[in-house]
């Protein structure tokens, strides 16, 4: 027979490690309410997809089990391992997928759980419907990166960039006189399209977008006439560092900074501009988020791009929100080393590669861009843009996309951004694979016709 | 001495209990890389706040130990123990708190977990920024309730229905034709200050705010001239079901169906509008989430608001997108009788007991809401607004907000709704202590003062 001392033993330590399936035993935790939603995405994470795609937890779902494998371009079949060899490049859009190992690797401090009655009402505690914590996180972003001043700066956030542009329009533009002339909306070509196509669209009796600023250099001294002019630095689609063309007490300047991380250029200062305009899409990769925000440096225009955010849509989501602060939480991590050594590489091993190719050919050219010294890796440091801005040089090839097209190669035509369609834009930051197809076929093209 | 048998037992005990801690044992499931996240929502929603207030994950921090909570109005202290019985009740806003307890009594149900790399990317897979699976949940959602035809029509999504409003404003008053007159947008009053401020916000050239249809009501035959009437029905502030006003071959009517579910009004009959407006807050009760949808029968219309919500904003957060699936899921259960039957309770409640305190005083009354069948409760049911739409009896009585704000009570003026001062809207979706408030206030109020 078992001794009492012994059974008494035996039935506690039982109890005890029983128990500690349900309660903090030693450093192991477990879930309980939370436990279904952290399952579900483990499974949906775990479903591999063949390295080519991916699943989502609102992905669609084939005959009511797991969600369907995303794939990637020119891959296909259920687990996205077909390659199809005859599939074109697609190298048009900004979709950032380029950071997407980055955030596999840190997927226990980037995953967030949001609880069903997360900041169900449309204000934060202040009242406001931007989070004061965010705003924090973003202001040591700037000062650990050293790309922005923010000290005595006002933070907005809006829906992506995207909704910020015309939001600074707005602010620059409005005024009581009804009798005023439109202020004029201008940027410098090649530009990113969104400039001209968001003010067109409001079709405002208070700004109108008057073309190119080469239009209008010298000439700002019209009537007291307000311009606007929308300054990318570095430039969407070029990646150049640029400034500001017009001058004048009228000249508003609403500076697009959304490229101005260490993964696409050297960081030379911090950049001081009366309205600057970042988004978490290039700097995180996080495009479906919308989230981006301004720092402005003068009150009555801050205030007037709140009326405009209440107006269009009540602030924006607290989900973005929350995640943005999630992410920034990690991007901060080594103050900011990891994500944009990670970035850098990335970008600089695929300007490279492409430049190899290119330099072979005399059929096509890349935009020249310089090394320079980058005070965030406090060395010069070589290009790494977002995007090509390829050239078809021979006189004949004056609708360069068509060449392009040709090889098996979408990008898009220089006319999209007032330029000449003998450029065309390719972006560089997708995923890796979508960079190998596009590797490969200008390695054929290049090949094939010099 | 203890028998071989029983000691093998044991053993075998011990080590499947111990395992139990690693790995899946049975029904457990322990997690790995969404543990953090897991572990820090539920030690945020763990912190009592005394049932007065909430902590949140993007809560300030105080010390750098856990977030501190966001008392309820009224109540303060660490803990939200501190109750000041001076202090006015809070009717102003719409915040959507009442549904509050029904999800945290479904915390597991509605939690959801986003990893790192959660569509990054602009678009889905079908290139476009609308998820199609919360189209399907939509549509399912609305046949269930019965509240709105969505067979054939085309669904598109919104920074709240707010963005939407607008977008919806553009796409029936753009054209070609410059010299077109600007559309008329018009509203009867008490309407949603929105309809009016947000219009004024965007001083188009294509439309203008044009004040109340009774100015235009047998005058909508002027050369062609396109005439937008907003109809919110229920109506916000007084709840009323209503109908256009304007009629003619160019009006074009915007329907916004916040409130039509069964929380607030019986649902007659499924609504068939060319153009409707619906939001997540007023369903739900998440207001913060900004998500709102509009049903839409005809293609082009359609296609025109999917421009605006392109160039305004790229389409909405993929966070909200997913939050609005999650917490639709849960709506869906038991083909929703659960959340409209805890709505309706806890408005007809309130309705009621509002109604008891104010029907003792001849100074103020509440507007006529009459018991009607309805569809989905497949019985009469009595009213349940939303808001009261008081109104001062007394001839000098003029400034209704002054008398209320006398009391206690803080509420929004008639004015504010283009009606008279007479009239105040008092939220009744709020929190149940803030609900408690104003009642003691106004039980206070009509024993003072009659």
């Amino acid at each position: 027979m078992m001794s009492p001392i012994y059974l008494a033993f035996t039935i506690t330590t039982i109890i005890s490690l029983s128990s500690s399936n349900w309660f903090v035993y030693g450093t192991e935790w477990k879930p309980s309410w939370s436990a279904g939603a952290a399952e579900e995405a483990e499974a949906v994470a775990a479903i591999p997809c063949s390295g080519h795609g991916r699943a989502y937890l609102d992905g669609l779902v084939l005959s009511g089990y797991e969600p369907i494998c995303e794939c990637n371009p020119c891959y296909s079949g259920s687990d996205c391992s077909n390659f199809s060899s005859n599939c074109s490049a697609n190298a048009g859009s900004g979709d950032p997928y380029f950071l997407e190992p980055f955030w596999m690797r840190h997927a226990a401090s980037s995953a967030m759980l949001v609880s069903g009655w997360h900041r169900m009402g449309y204000t934060y505690s202040d009242g406001s419907y931007i989070s004061q914590l965010l705003v924090d996180h973003i202001k040591k972003l700037h000062k650990i990166v050293g790309n922005a001043i923010t000290d005595e700066r006002y933070i907005i956030f809006g829906g992506g960039s995207t909704q910020l542009l015309n939001a600074a329009v707005y602010a620059f533009s409005s005024n009581n006189n009804s009798s005023a002339t439109p202020a004029k909306v201008v940027a410098t070509a090649p530009y990113y399209p969104v400039y001209r196509t968001q003010t067109d669209l409001f079709n405002s009796r208070d700004y109108r977008y008057e073309g190119d600023t080469s239009l209008w250099k010298n000439k700002t001294d019209i009537n007291g006439t307000t311009f606007i002019e929308f300054v990318t630095s570095p430039n969407n689609p070029d990646g150049k560092l640029t400034k500001a063309v017009l001058e004048g007490s009228n000249v508003k300047t609403i500076n697009d900074r959304a490229y101005y991380w260490p993964h696409f250029t050297p960081i030379p200062s911090p950049a001081d501009d009366d309205l600057m305009i970042f988004t978490i899409s290039k700097l995180t990769g996080h495009a479906g988020t919308r989230f981006g925000w301004g720092i402005i440096k003068d009150k009555g225009v801050y205030e007037k791009m709140l009326t405009y955010m209440d107006l269009n849509t009540m602030g924006i989501s607290r989900e973005a929100q929350l995640r943005a602060l999630k992410l920034l939480n990690v991007v901060l991590e080594g103050d900011g080393k990891e994500i944009f050594q990670f970035g850098y590489s990335t970008m600089r091993n695929r300007w490279t590669r492409l430049n190899q190719i290119i330099s072979k050919s005399k059929r096509f050219s890349l935009q020249k861009l310089s090394p320079q010294y980058c005070t965030f890796f406090k060395r010069v440091r070589a290009p790494s843009p977002a995007y090509a801005w390829l050239k078809c040089e021979r006189v004949e090839d004056k609708n360069c996309s068509k060449i392009l097209e040709g090889g098996g190669i979408n990008g898009r035509g220089g006319s999209m951004y007032d330029s000449d369609d003998r450029h065309v834009r390719l972006s560089l930051i997708k995923s890796q694979d979508d960079f190998e197809i596009l590797v490969n076929k200008f390695t054929l093209l290049v090949a094939n016709k010099g």
